[in-house]
């Protein structure tokens, strides 16, 4: 059965929502923050590690999964839950991000990108009824629409013409979408403008999707403010019914400011990725654990975490492996991290709830920043 | 109070032991195999994933603790055990071994060894008195003596010359050994040649060390009938009621064939480094498990494996892994390889009390090497 979405109020003073999701039996609240398991794993863990943090859905990379073990062998194994051995709520993206950042694109045409795989050199093709086939097989619980995703910066005419390449794209892709156990969301383009974002959420809403994916923010923007109108200029176009999903959004302010705008849904690699390169996120910012002056700090990374890492190991032996080059030191990190990151989405429903979401994004903003926030 | 060790019986046929280690009021079953965790990590894995298989002694290495972080961190943090949040029983080398392989001795002299740090290229240089301050403040529960490791293949003349220094090197760390919790044990050489061994180890057990170690016996050696001489000459000489420790010894049947001349304790990298390039040990032998067959293997490493990898995830999705590398791959090889390992002492142990040792290896060597003992 199709997982289900729950609006469950919605705050008095931004747009920022409480939802629930309904999955298998058990429920998850929304916001949420989502890891990302590229290959099937989330780097270093074990989905115990993750569900140990009541970890809700998390995701897989088409792009990766395609090239690599292929979709026949994931649908052969019975679909990624038991490749993996997640029965949590799993999304896949559509592998268009990849085809356009990894692949280095030859050709878009109106049929679909033709491109390199960036393993080995390979001429690839891939098409919106490839991109959902592909995602059918490895039956995830949320799959996205294949979308052209061109930087923020691209000029208006470019970045209309692409738009209307993806809405046409997306009601190909939602043609062939077969699995019914499988919601599939449509993506909103547009970059930093308010006449482009309104026309691709107006028209992606004509197509009705299970819910609506902001695409186009996680890189590429001039400022900040442009990532933040990206985030309203399309929320306001979108039903209140269905699920928003930020796509590679995992920076806390941003995804602060995101809440605020009406998103339900985050997604990114940075926790497992800062990991890697020995950062900690801790509520006055991250830290780099790797600084000499940690070497004999026989404390948690963040005193009162209840993190795996802060309860059993201090800043002293993660620094030592991470120096060391044990992956076990990126293991302890990159669980701090995501738990860090479901603290933080803890935090926000709690403050959506009480009606203080803006009070707690000013306050956040001077504690792990080191900075006021000037504006609103 | 120092980890006690009591001898339970003796096969009638071979020189076979069954023992036992009490320690912080739990006992262990020896013989034992230790996995290794040079820097206070056995590579991939959590402390509580050594603990779910019953693990018992695991190792820590001197030398790499030595240069990082240093053995006064290790000492300010509580020791090893706290440092790296394992609380069952830690042996530590003294660094010899690693002096003498990786970081390329620019000179032995009856002080000690000069030699490079192979971190940085610095000069340094460890004495035995040193080597076992360095332990004392790690707080291993078992501490070995700083020996010479020359090759198995070194001529008898030089060979004997390096067993009276090491003899006049244990006792030298002997003397200096402060620390009342920890064992320390005298370390058996000669190569092949039983008049060494046996002059090295009745040398040293006139010392009256807390256990014995038979060095020299895991590289460099002419074959494996070398290897298993060495077992044998050094034990004959070493006192019943101490534990016996093969350095470096982890293929199969070493051990089974240690075990059968007397030995108690073996430790080896083998399993957590066979882990990192794909391969898998099963009572069929190793499999590499990067093989192409294995792709669309929905089953298990080994039918029937009680271990964490092989009850949730099959050959196929552990190859993905392996193949992306991922280092969750490199994890769940690591714990079937030391799961192995625990289980094959485990048979061995069964088959002490069963009187059928000899029996098991012979039909061990044809399951897993595929080829029938000729020798007895």
């Amino acid at each position: 059965m199709k997982l289900q979405f729950k609006l469950e109020e919605t705050d008095k003073k931004t747009r920022a929502r409480l939802g629930t999701i309904t999955y298998q039996g058990k429920t998850y609240e929304t916001p949420m923050f989502m890891p990302v398991g590229t290959n099937a794993t989330v780097k270093t863990l074990a989905p115990e590690e993750l569900k140990a943090m009541h970890s809700g859905i998390i995701l897989a990379n088409t792009y990766h999964l395609w090239l690599r073990p292929g979709e026949d062998i994931v649908s052969a194994a019975g679909g990624l839950h038991k490749f993996m051995n997640y029965d949590g709520p799993i999304l896949t993206d559509s592998g268009g991000f990849q085809v356009f950042s990894l692949a280095k694109p030859k050709d878009i045409t109106e049929e679909g990108v033709y491109f390199k795989n960036h393993l080995n050199g390979d001429k690839l093709f891939l098409t919106p009824e490839k991109s959902i086939a592909i995602q059918n097989k490895l039956d995830s619980d949320i799959a996205m629409s294949f979308d052209e995703c061109p930087p923020a910066t691209a000029d208006h005419a470019y970045l209309k013409q692409s738009i209307e390449r993806t809405i046409r794209w997306a009601e190909r892709g939602k043609k062939v979408h077969s699995n019914p156990n499988q919601m599939l969301f449509g993506i909103v383009q547009g970059g930093p403008h308010y006449d482009l974002r309104k026309y691709s959420a107006l028209e992606t809403v004509k197509l009705d999707f299970d819910g609506y994916s902001i695409g186009g923010v996680a890189n590429d923007h001039e400022s900040k403010e442009d990532m933040y109108k990206a985030f309203a200029y399309s929320t306001e176009f979108l039903p209140e019914d269905k699920l928003r999903y930020a796509m590679g959004i995992g920076e806390p302010i941003d995804i602060i400011e995101g809440v605020i705008r009406g998103i339900d849904l985050f997604d990114c690699v940075s926790p497992t990725r800062l990991a890697r390169h020995g950062h900690a996120h801790t509520w006055h910012g991250n830290i780099n654990v790797k600084n000499n002056k940690y070497k004999d700090m026989f404390k948690p990374i963040e005193e009162g975490c209840n993190c795996y890492a802060c309860k059993h190991y201090t800043l002293a032996y993660i620094r030592h492996l991470i120096v060391a080059k044990e992956t076990f030191g990126a293991r302890l990190l990159s669980i701090h991290n995501i738990n860090f990151l479901y603290r933080l989405m803890a935090e926000i429903r709690k403050n959506i709830k009480n009606n203080t979401l803006l009070e707690f994004r000013d306050q956040f903003q001077e504690d792990f920043y080191g900075v006021k926030n000037e504006k609103n």
